[in-house]
């Protein structure tokens, strides 16, 4: 099969002629010859689990980034805001999200029912693996604590990737709480940078959110409460029992393995690129999890 | 609804406060408002109908950036290729990607079995609207006859946005035709810009592909036959009887309106954003299309 030999030469990470005593590791190679301390464990308080019917999706919030959305968030799932919630909208290009009807409301329990946005921050304090390559929106690129971010003029921001997960708001700027998540499922809308707080992403189970049946209303909302998919349950995994955890790692955006990923993704030297490209967008690095073995 | 809400403010298109005379036009307005010799019907013998269970998907060829492909391609659908053919490969923030097993062949016709690769064409003789902003890939990013392109050194090629559709290869540069295509359903993969050869993109439907099941095999494959969603047929649209056509007409990436669009989408003036932004990526800009009225 034509597609099968594809999938061969995709897979094979045939090393480029060596020009240095080293040829370069395949991106699968880096990732298993790296050494422990490279990676991190995802905080159990910042990990969400958000059961569908298809299976589980797992969230990390960013608290660095937004420390009052990841608070709240938190007291939301203690008053169990999100169990009963729904899949609401599906857009192609561009987000799916989930939320409660004000017809459908729950108790918000010590939640707060707004907050002030958490669009940006000092970046002073924050260590940034920058990438040398040029954004079409921002002067400065790269990762923190995990994280695609964006920055310039003395502040940095989470950068709306695929898979990052922000906090749906009205026209206010404080008429969001976390109550109301969207993920990006498209092409990274970076124009959403700074205009809305992004608390997180997800690491897991992005593929049961992306191929939610684009709904028909105006902006993707669902038309008919048929059409939506409930939410039995969001939890932390703090307080899952340690058996109904998933121990995910994450590899640490400050290491050297991080940093050499990078160069692999950038610089394509698998046999089938015809063009190495030598440049990348923050947006299409990998951001490896793996689970504890 | 706090969503609708959010849908209310993102659905009205407020002009921002007039520093000028005349208002900034939303971008319904300046589609509304535009003249009809803004707007070009997509040729009948450049448009491929693929159809699905769930329905249409329309795709529009790029002759002028690969003839020899477009020409197979047709050549393709005149032998029947295509039908009884299916949706093979689903991969999260990647591609969807559709051919025959060579195990299930079907007879070529008069088409190629292998091609040479149209990765890039001389920038002369192509007019391109330039976008100012900056590229992570290339030095130079815009429209050209409907399509976004990037290019530098004398070069120019169609970039891998969302919905564009190329020809699967093997290792061997020549080893497509056309007969196995593939769209993008996630963040634009630009490195693989100049290594597949672009043939087009999705004008419509392509919420009917986005949303494939993604598959559990390498490289998001299909492992089973079941899994796989058959293509009924695939026709040129001027093969197709007058009445059983959808008579698209896209926006001429070379006029004023689409110009003015840009900049709406530059720097958006919607109430509800609170950072305009000023910046745009070359994946970020639609390309309108609308059915003849």
């Amino acid at each position: 099969m034509r597609y099968l030999a594809i999938v061969a030469a995709l897979v094979a990470w045939t090393a480029a002629p060596a020009a240095a005593q080293t040829p370069p590791r395949s991106m699968a190679e880096i990732l298993e010859q790296s050494p422990a301390s490279d990676w991190r464990t995802v905080p159990p308080e910042n990990t969400l689990y958000m059961e569908l019917p298809a299976g589980r999706v797992i969230i990390e919030l960013a608290p660095e980034y937004a420390p009052n959305h990841a608070a709240n968030i938190r007291a939301l799932i203690a008053a169990r805001w999100f169990d009963g919630a729904a899949i609401v909208r599906s857009q192609d290009n561009y987000v799916v999200q989930w939320g409660r009807d004000e017809g459908d409301p729950a108790p918000l329990g010590e939640a707060q029912r707004t907050l002030a946005g958490e669009y940006d921050r000092a970046r002073r304090g924050v260590a940034v693996t920058r990438l040398r390559d040029p954004d079409s929106y921002a002067r400065e690129v790269g990762f923190a604590n995990g994280f695609p971010v964006a920055g310039q003029n003395g502040r940095t921001w989470l950068a709306h990737c695929y898979g990052m997960v922000g906090a749906g708001r009205g026209d206010a700027p404080d008429s969001g709480n976390g109550g109301e998540l969207y993920v990006v499922i498209g092409q990274a809308p970076r124009h959403l940078d700074r205009n809305v707080t992004v608390v997180g992403r997800v690491l897991q189970g992005m593929e049961l959110l992306s191929v939610m049946p684009r709904g028909t209303g105006p902006l993707g909302f669902y038309e008919t409460p048929q059409e939506r998919t409930p939410i039995r349950s969001l939890r932390l995994a703090s307080e899952v029992p340690e058996r109904a955890r998933v121990p995910l790692e994450a590899l640490r955006t400050d290491s050297a393995t991080f940093r050499e990923l990078i160069d692999s993704r950038r610089t394509r030297r698998e046999a089938w690129f015809l063009q190495p490209t030598g440049r990348i967008n923050v947006c299409n690095v990998p951001l490896p999890i793996r689970v504890r073995g």
